[in-house]
């Protein structure tokens, strides 16, 4: 849930199905999994979806089974209004698919608002057109009623988000969840670049099994919808990175030590080697501010769109 | 519940107080409510407990029956450290008492953290020691489990303040809830130099019956502990302290005018007169940056040194 | 320069010309002083520009010579996209009319970023597309140089912001200032409606004389464009209003009291009857964040749009 | 100047003394560097005091001649107040030795104040008691006269910060510039636990040459200053540590490769392998907004400390 405090090397579906084509024989490959990839619009927007449709494509991916759209973007941290405008409008579309016709709404920015790349969620909050209080509204047909909340981490707060996410929902009964989060990223290049939206809410440290910290359609009751965005990359991926340069520049020596190796079996080599200390760091590109604060206001852009455009 | 959308020309009850005595036979006044005066320390700080015993004394000072203490000091809002650590230890006194040895707390900030005077609530929220997710905590004889949150006004979320908190209530089951909340004032010598302590949580309207904007006992289900900082004053109070200033300028002219008459014949007058437009606008003043800095902290050191004295 | 701490009931030229209106014969007001009017777009933003032309003009309104160009629109802080279109086409249109080719801009956002009413100067220049640091921008022809700062506030700086901004200008040498403020209205219909864009700069209490704190051709040695929102309502403004209203209830009694009064009568009243401590206050409306928010974002659009049709 | 943009793998002079320890000879160390250790007070605050004496001692330590002061404790970013009082009283007697009862003071607190490690500077800006503007205060025997600001970084203002505050000294005449910046240091367990005085300013990438991006005597013209406190790691750094962990898991395989070469064959090495991506990303700890809020508070405190100390 707290992209800080994650376990996993990435968290971009996308990345993983990368290592596995990389490991894989083909046809393995595709049990339980199905991809696809399209160009949207003229601005170099690129589209992934990634199904995963039973456990043997949940085992493979180590991701709970779902759909998994990727959208990607050179210009996405950039200042090109016309890629921003082809994005929200896309995400828009996207969000009314996922959402199937559902109009008692709540979002939820995670993360914590005091740590610049954490702080995607909550921005994303803070230029939401809320309009669950707005007295007539529900009358109208067809309007979706949002509600938003940016609730902190469990540092903060003291309290679980699932915890009080929970509370509310049970509270206010919307139909649906859409959960807003930083996410992280194997590569440096996938870093403000990425929106991953997917319907399986958010399960961290799939297995390690802290219910509390899971908000999903299981520990919810509604559907959880959610929408995320690389903003750090891991320890672990970083560490990847500079062991695979230097194996390359000790030439034939290294040969058969760490980068012949396959994925799974680096980052726990890894996880073996490298220092406790190591792992209550994390990384993340010097220009975040910029980059967080546009991509926030696209996501934001976007959504707004996506509620108006049901009103009509 | 949100001091921008209150409808009373003050929140004190000290405030209220003081009109009655003016208006009031003497021993009509004792009627179900006491008073009692107290000098507090050697920087100043004065301390006024209301007591509201009974119907008589909520109707005559319009406040639910209850507790109500005040503390004022003329360097609330300035820079004597001398000052600030008698208040926050006197504010840690006082919580201890009012608790009553209920341990498991929720602190809630009310407000609206973009408006200057408004967000008092959520900076005390951000400088409170939290304890609920600190493994151990919990085991330790006597130990108060702190959560918190400052979850943003109606405008921001779509749901009144009131569902977010009874949702979390409900789920984490506190023996008690903190709110904090900016207040408004009739006259500007109280602003940001007077504290509200009052065991009565927060019902604004009283009668008014919006349920759902109430955070008491009686909607949470647990006892509700309201610190509230007078930092607006509000359009009704600024008013007649203008048309005062005006009746006075003109002599025997005006005598039987306004100044003359009791102070709710004042506030209905001018509820009538007024344009709706001014009801749109709040007072505050000028330093208020620096002074709900100020104030934020002293309470928030007197909340985490009531939680760690109860620790030892 | 700092609307918090300004003398005079309004900071725009157009309430001081409708005053003066009221009060004068016709002809007696067009010496020295032009007025148009034009409706831009389609939208409903009108645009008033008021020249000064001699001594006589600055005399009657009490402003320096120079062009007053007022832009008004129902929807200035509403979620009308297209008007915030139309609005920072023109806001662009009028920027390079009056900077006449000037290519070394510096932008200058006065005000005190922690006071919500009085962030919009401090919010404008975030949002900037700052060029001035961008190796080879210099280069090509026709492209604005853009630096920019938020110094903030005399009470957080112990400086004038007049002695920071010239020390700067002294060393990076721009072709013109411009600075962006938050001002004062009399009306609270024109607060977060109306933009007033100005060649004169910034000069505080005309006939005061605090140099320093002046910011304008004279002190800085190069042309000062100034842009300000009105965002808060004086204190004797406010008065006014209460005044007037309760006139009006009081009938043919107060027939010759006050209401009946000139303007620049009532103020001199005013000032001599209200209490020193209310002129600490300031009034704002109860939406001030949002209405900021938006603002501030229409004129970086506006100022962004203007930096970049220049190079092209 | 700005952590972010660092060459260096550490801007700590204390590490950079303990890098030559270990490589060199004990005499040739002591050419023109001085180091003296002390502990302070009774909470683990330690002190290391290097002077570097002459160009020997400059080229040896790669930083120019001056004094640099190291404060350390393991408490720094915690929540023990005795240790951060012991901090802020020991800050205070360090600067009035430093300063040399120079009394215009100029604050410049250097850094992005949107990314949360680069935001030290500014928080510790906000929180100083500026007196340069109070009438009155200058006519005081012995009063320091404070000014103080946050300029934002380059990408923010399209101006170097070394312009903007060259500007405003020429303007307002200070007798020292005091600059407070994140540093970058090579040990995590450095991180948030140390403080950095030197009376030598900022001179960035000795050598590079880039002198408006230098704030020093030579460039100000007035004694600078300089306290920072190191929030992030370099890449280099880290990849160091990783590649130190990887050799000592290869055993001997590995003996002659990195470990054991000199730190400055190390870096070298790296600059050369590392992809250039890797540059533009740095690493901090996940608790970074705790840990800057903290020790930016008790810089501020520790300031103010001697400010007003000088009063008496």
């Amino acid at each position: 849930m707290n992209i800080l405090h994650s376990f996993s090397h990435t968290d971009l579906a996308l990345e993983l199905k990368d290592e596995l084509e990389e490991s894989c024989e083909r046809e393995q490959f595709f049990e339980g999994i199905t991809v696809s990839h399209k160009e949207i619009g003229k601005k170099g927007l690129k589209e992934t979806v990634i199904k995963i449709e039973n456990e043997a494509g949940e085992k493979q991916l180590g991701k709970p089974q779902g759909i998994y759209i990727t959208l990607e973007g050179e210009n996405m941290a950039g200042n090109d209004g016309g890629f921003h405008e082809e994005m929200s409008n896309h995400l828009a579309k996207r969000l009314a698919k996922l959402l199937l016709g559902r109009k008692k709404l709540l979002f939820i920015g995670l993360g914590n608002g005091e740590v610049t790349p954490d702080a995607l969620g909550p921005l994303v909050i803070k230029n939401l057109f809320v309009t669950r209080h707005l007295k007539g509204w529900k009358e109208v047909e067809g309007c979706p009623v949002v509600a938003a909340l940016a609730p902190g981490v469990m540092a903060q707060t003291g309290m679980e988000t699932g915890e009080i996410v929970e509370g509310i929902v049970k509270k206010i009964h919307p139909d649906a969840l859409i959960v807003i989060d930083a996410l992280a990223a194997k590569s440096s290049e996938r870093l403000n670049r990425t929106i991953q939206i997917s319907n399986t809410g958010i399960a961290p440290g799939s297995g390690v099994g802290n219910q509390r910290n899971e908000i999903t359609e299981k520990t919810m009751g509604v559907p959880v919808i959610a929408l995320g965005v690389p903003t750090v990359i891991s320890i672990p991926s970083l560490a990847c990175d500079i062991m695979d340069s230097f194996c390359a520049s000790q030439g034939e020596k290294m040969e058969d030590t760490f980068s012949s190796w396959p994925e799974s079996e680096k980052y726990r080599f890894l996880g073996k080697i490298l220092d406790a200390k190591l792992w209550e760091l994390f990384v993340t590109p010097k220009e975040i501010d910029e980059a967080v604060k546009r991509i926030s206001y696209t996501l934001s852009e976007g959504i707004n769109q996506f509620v108006s455009s049901r009103t009509s």
